[in-house]
């Protein structure tokens, strides 16, 4: 495996990962442990919530987004962790059945002004469904090692 | 249960909510499933990492702290949906035996200007281990109904 450092990315770089089906069992163990909202745990209790029927919760969407761009991705990083992430954005409801596509592009590169074996690398990273329209956004911010001398 | 309604809240309202102390099997379940990065799932390979050992991922973090923030407080509000999230920051690492206590901060509630029967609330949700160190911020936003007239 050929690990990616900030010198193997660009602004503007695309990725296509993998993709997932979310199946009414998935989504309600998922939410039974990290999100018990009734619309997430409970059939009839979604029924009559505002969404009309049991949805994914937001962070069972971005698990799988993620664990698919870790597969694709982020796993031949040279990576030197993840401070955080911004502009989580939940678009639109993700169903049972409903199969999501990962992607993700890069917003920006940047060396480090203050440690000179790294970088930062802002990836925008997006859930697309069946239908093509986008369900989840998110920006992540890594921290790349830069290549040694002579890699 | 009484519902919270947008009325219900104000900037500087302050949550303590419950505890949850992380295993290294249910560390390496979720990542295997969600968040499948070497240190996170590979004792040996965690070791020789720049972590030094199993960390939990920053995912898990959120979803434990989500988790005890819906028992606590989302599960009470009259929720009209989260439309997302900003401003994770992961601020160190969680290990196995760590127990994290969550906390809640309203920082924003505000009207909306185009439907009257709504309004935004912002709130910082962290996660504190059991040496008082905050691991992880995020700020929430959600969609509260308005107080029914009579209500």
């Amino acid at each position: 495996m050929t690990l990616l450092y900030l010198e193997d990315v660009k602004i503007g770089d695309t990725f296509r990962f993998g993709s997932h089906t979310f199946t009414r069992e998935g989504m309600i163990a998922f939410a039974r442990q990290f999100d018990p909202q009734p619309f997430h745990v409970d059939e009839q209790a979604a029924a009559k919530s505002i969404y009309g029927g049991l949805i994914a919760s937001g962070w069972h969407t971005i698990g799988v987004t993620f664990r698919l761009a870790v597969e694709g991705f982020v796993n031949r990083v040279a990576s030197m962790g993840s401070p955080g992430v911004d502009e989580v954005r939940w678009l639109k409801p993700v169903r049972p059945g409903d199969t999501i596509t990962a992607s993700g592009e890069v917003l920006e590169v940047r060396p480090s002004a203050s440690k000179p074996d790294r970088g930062f690398v802002r990836v925008r990273y997006a859930a697309t469904n069946q239908h093509g329209e986008l369900v989840m956004t998110l920006v992540g911010m890594g921290l790349f090692a830069r290549k040694p001398s002579g890699a």
